[in-house]
């Protein structure tokens, strides 16, 4: 899944799951919903759970359901919760001998902070259960 | 190379074009600063060419160079140039028996185009000569 749409389905599994409520969830139910492979899904759902937004159970009764209600859930602590680093990815260490590559990560830092700055109070104003109530 | 890592190779790249000035330089040369595969620059360049913002010739003395003068491309044009589609891409469609899925696509592209809106101004801003002055 490419990094981009990971933020896309970490929103539609969020959502399919603020409106099971109480009702636990099974990755393979999920990935009916998003029509993808379970084990995307389930990759996915750690990461979420690693953050505090999902809780799971195991055994017949068991599967996945939101952690906190829908409305103390930003689309923000989303984004946070299955991007490790910014929107953009700095690329690798460039070639240490050419000075063009040398000062590109600071610079590159630069812009994307910059960039970051206006978009993070988008996506903190924004809660999952905003997005429920669209729906 | 990841959706999101792409945008800060392109940078580099066009850097490394725009210091170079009239001087073309080989996909080769160019992979050696960002210190990544060939193949993979020249897929780049591909689109910045079909973006017009490099130009190729061939032969002996071939080889890339920037197609118009780095205070006249902005980091909006060079985002535009390399990903279709915006700084989220939206998951595939998700199954169409299922109402959250049905909902997604919509309420995601709102979400989307709101940060959006946020991001480009600031892209618009930067143009890749700022990039160079600061090198």
């Amino acid at each position: 899944m490419a990094a981009n749409s990971r933020f896309g389905v970490a929103v539609h599994v969020l959502a399919l799951l603020a409106v099971s409520g109480d009702e636990r969830r099974s990755s393979r139910y999920i990935a009916g919903s998003v029509a993808t492979n379970p084990v995307v899904i389930r990759r996915l759902l750690a990461q979420l759970a690693r953050a505090g937004l999902v809780e799971s159970a195991h055994g017949s009764a068991g599967g996945f359901r939101l952690a906190r209600p829908a409305a103390r859930v930003s689309l923000h602590d989303i984004y946070r919760a299955i991007e490790d680093g910014g929107f953009f990815a700095l690329p690798g260490k460039g070639n240490e001998d050419c000075p063009v590559a040398c000062r590109m990560k600071e610079i590159l830092d630069g812009v994307f902070a910059r960039v970051e700055s206006k978009v993070v109070p988008e996506l903190k104003r924004a809660t999952l259960a905003d997005i429920v109530r669209r729906m």
